[in-house]
């Protein structure tokens, strides 16, 4: 499968520069007959969509969607459904001076040395614009697993050295850093503002929950559950770390300390402390999924940074784009979309593979 | 593809049980006319190898390896190499007691609900065991990318709370836990030691580097090398973490802090503190990859512990089979191999798609 | 891979409905900086254009395509290319009768048995117009394949009863039926000219040719390359047999009456007779590569049929849509596209996996 | 997925060349708790055994399988089900006179070209002792297939220029050359043993049949029942077309003579005449699958054949190796085993992706 392809049997494909004329995706799986309107689709992607706040790119996209296939009378086809995302607001001029030289910490060295010829605006194909197309296709994934009772949310749980405490759901849409702890919001906004003033960017931690997904899912011993979905995050701009369960937490811990005994109620199992975050060797225990990943601080600042042209002549460049002062709040719906496609994937194989002998006298 | 496969044109297929008749691989993509004996692949697997010493399981497996196919007079053929591991010391009496009940923190839980059916001696499919296969056919994905100049090392950076503070690949293996620091070797040992005497077992941190990997390797957007390592490093057992670079630690930072100058030499772009971990947007630079995984502690540990059996009854277990009172030691060689798998397989990749156009006239 | 997905490294995914708005395909994996232009991709899509004459069906397309994505400045990225076909004659309305009720020889029955909602218009999605989405993409194959001297025609060699007696690729554009033989395409004329004025329909053979394509396309032993080409013409509405070099003429012979000596002139090998159409156990030899599909005549013919209701009522339909009286002469392009398609993926393939080695010091 | 790899949730791997130590395959995806001993998938194999009568080569393998895992306590579970098959009869001295020269009409040529490397007994990798994999796997397909009441059956239908007149299975087994007709199976045998005493061998036509496929098999539009299928059987060395229902014959008619009305009695669907061969639109329609494949005569035989050395030297070669003088009788088996490998795949499938909407409320 090639790189731009994720999935098996919900396969999403994307495909588009940021300032090219449109973005899209194709999602090829979804079944038959379920309800889906634009209305949905847009819904998830208003919630990416840039221009938000203060605390988010003045880039102005409206990011409107259109469904181009697939979907008939207002119910999926079962065939692939396209979307199209038209670019607004491309403002390439904005990088004509960046034309031959690399920001550092973006691709564009890397898609320099291995492609030669590059889009350089705005990061081409690498800008985290191409991550509407992962939304708007995680959208149909999420309503593919609402029917089955499945909810996916994402907070932002740090930014910089500043932590929620706890994580309340509802907490998260009611304030402009998406924290799940409406105590610390207020901190996480003033630092991130503070960066923004500055010319500067912060890093941070968001972290998605998994309700209502059932036991089973993942495969061994390379299709994990945890596999997959590290690999899903991971390949999200700007994150370099992904931990499921207690993560990294674990790895000080003696095995007395991290023990997990399990128990049995009302025909389910459960773990005392779910330190698996949901999952036990690489399969779904039918708690909640638990996943956290690291989001560096922006590339893009307005500090002057040393750098080099193509022909490697050493410059400085000051990045004049409009970006992110921190990332978080708008990867938390991206993070949800992906979560939503490796969820829906694994549990088309599951009703595949798994009890069709027991299904079957 | 299937669960048990892992790459496109360099691509495995592991299978056995930890205490069936055997293990093995097909590895299917390596390049015809590659010089390749047994003793090559069996020198990777004697690292994996249980009961080497005080600090890893008793379980004596001599992991003798046979070449059942692919190898003809000494040579790769470019078609699929078998590789064939005989269990011999499966002790599976051991685990007559825990036929019907589950090891908290192990997947008999997760195996049970998904298949019903289940091979519970010592984990069955899901058991550390089933890695061999793995660093099988890492053996020759190393010797493949030897030719390239790519050389992989992995040492254990931290175990409990005692970290390395520096680096050195020739200390890795001149000590029992493969720590790349010389000074604090002891210091884990002697905690793994107590661990091991007290019935528990202890967490730790495993970091893998790579050196002389072409620029270019990964793909847009889902197809990125780091995305493929962290799939390949969370799929191991006991992994609940993945970073790439920096990691972690640049969620705390600001942009300016985690600033990373691209500089020019001889040729050859360089960032000043590769905070990437040799990746940037998904692909490499040509700079060292480092990669680090967040290991648990054993699960398997003598102190009693409560669980249920598979009718929801509590019992209370005491795992009495043979492990590892810590897992890096082992895994080192392990995360070696699956991060030789990825590059592997991105390598001939790269050499397929890009720059055939630039070859062409 | 999802059911509209083909290839490994030259990846394409097509999207879109008869009626709908808008058809479409996604390349993934065209290697960069390789010159391409709306007008070369326009160009073959003319000639799968309905339209075009008096022996295909007047349903008027423009076919115009956009490129929405992966060129910039005149040359490919390396990232997806997404090419965009609206729909433009739809005459959705001309179905409203047979919304309920199966057209034999068609999907309509099956799509109901298998999506039980479907789109009902001309086909939906398994309508002949998908087709467009491959040549639109298998003209960027083409044109990857004509930099490495690889050259596709096909050609209508037999309809109904009627057959070309040679193959003259120069002749093919030359005449309405597409034949390689001047001499017999009018013949061939007449017969789809009185099949379509009696509201019939005819059947008949193409055949694809390739030149100029390397040695050592294709795998052992499920990636054959002839098996690739089976699947990808069969994949083609209408086709209904594959055949490779001799094809089912060698199911009567004796060994020695199919024997094909070998012999090697000027640093290449030659076969005697070319038997095997190019490939010898699925491999390309280096020689001409020779095709056959046998079609089908269109099912949709004003003839009245018989036929059930979704609810199982037996009717009597007369089918009103716009046909083609035969197939061939428009399927021809479509099935050069699906070869090319199959030919660009096994190119880069062979390029990344085989030679590294020797490549390689 | 590489060369040696089919299927996507029910996929297998094969590995092995005829004279070296050993094929196998491993099946992954195979449900759990399927009861599988190793006698069924023996069964299967002594069917395809060479040695097997005068009209097949004397070559002498008992073909014994062994279980690697995948099984416990006889029944299937889930994880990979690895098969092993140990070369006992291997005559590879019987080839050093063939080292450095290529048969006509195999793949001596073609791996040479491509991997310069290459094991010459007996064709190595691409001999058709290959397919005692495919054999294995397919019985455990068949197994699966059998609890959804599917049953495969494959004749051979024609010999040289002998045809059979009727498709009775019960006829089958009962003659040397599998011949669905047994009043034409003598005229079969005959011809074969002609050949055979001439040191010449004959081609012929398989026909498979399947009762009991449900309905909705199969993906548009690559990812067809019948795109797959001619996949599928053109990979069996020595197959030189595929045709689906009326294939070929199709070609030739008008639309009027090929129409095949629809009608509805309890429940089912049916087509008057089944043209598709249980095919419309690349989806099963729940009738019977018809499919056939032309078998080239083998092209090893005892007559002197003019050929090259690797060094392009001209010589006269005579292929003393133990062969088939017809491919029919023991390609049967194998093509039963290709479409059963097919059809459990899409079985697969099919519960994963459809209706799922419609199981949830």
């Amino acid at each position: 499968m090639a790189g731009n392809s994720f999935g098996q049997l919900f396969q999403v494909t994307t495909f588009g520069e940021s300032h090219g004329t449109a973005l899209g995706v194709v999602v090829d799986g979804c079944p038959p007959g379920m309800a889906l309107s634009v209305r949905e689709i847009q819904r998830e992607l208003d919630r990416r969509r840039p221009g938000q706040s203060r605390v988010t790119t003045p880039r102005q996209e409206p990011d409107q969607v259109e469904i181009l296939s697939g979907v008939f009378e207002g119910k999926t086809l079962g065939t692939p459904i396209a979307l199209l995302i038209k670019n607004r607001d491309a403002a390439p001029g904005a990088y004509d001076r960046l034309r031959d030289r690399f920001r550092p910490g973006h691709a564009d060295l890397t898609y320099f040395l291995k492609y030669g010829h590059r889009d350089h605006r705005g990061g081409g194909r690498a800008s985290g614009r191409e991550t509407a197309g992962r939304v708007a296709a995680g959208a149909i994934a999420r309503k593919l697993l609402s029917r089955f009772g499945v909810r996916i949310v994402a907070g932002t749980v740090q930014i910089g050295k500043v932590r929620a405490a706890r994580f309340d759901s509802r907490a998260i849409e009611k304030n402009l850093v998406r924290c799940p702890d409406a105590k610390v919001a207020p901190r996480m906004i003033a630092l991130v503002e503070r960066a923004r003033k500055q010319g500067d960017s912060v890093g941070g931690v968001v972290e998605v929950r998994v309700e209502g997904a059932p036991a089973g899912l993942g495969e061994p011993v390379f299709g994990k559950l945890d596999a997959d979905l590290a690999a899903a995050l991971m390949s999200i701009g700007g994150v370099k770390g992904v931990e499921i369960g207690d993560g990294f937490a674990a790895a000080s811990r003696l095995g007395s300390e991290n023990a997990d005994p399990i128990s049995y109620r009302r025909g389910k199992f459960f773990t005392r402390h779910n330190r698996g975050g949901g999952i036990l060797g690489g399969i779904s225990t039918g708690e909640g999924i638990i996943c956290r990943i690291a989001i560096k601080p922006t590339s893009s600042i307005a500090l002057s940074q040393k750098t080099v042209t193509e022909a490697g002549k050493p410059v400085t460049i000051q990045v004049q784009g409009r970006h992110d002062p921190c990332l978080c709040p708008r990867i938390a719906p991206v993070a949800e979309a992906m979560v939503a496609l490796v969820l829906a994937d694994h549990l088309l194989r599951l009703r595949g593979q798994v009890g069709t002998i027991r299904r079957s006298k």
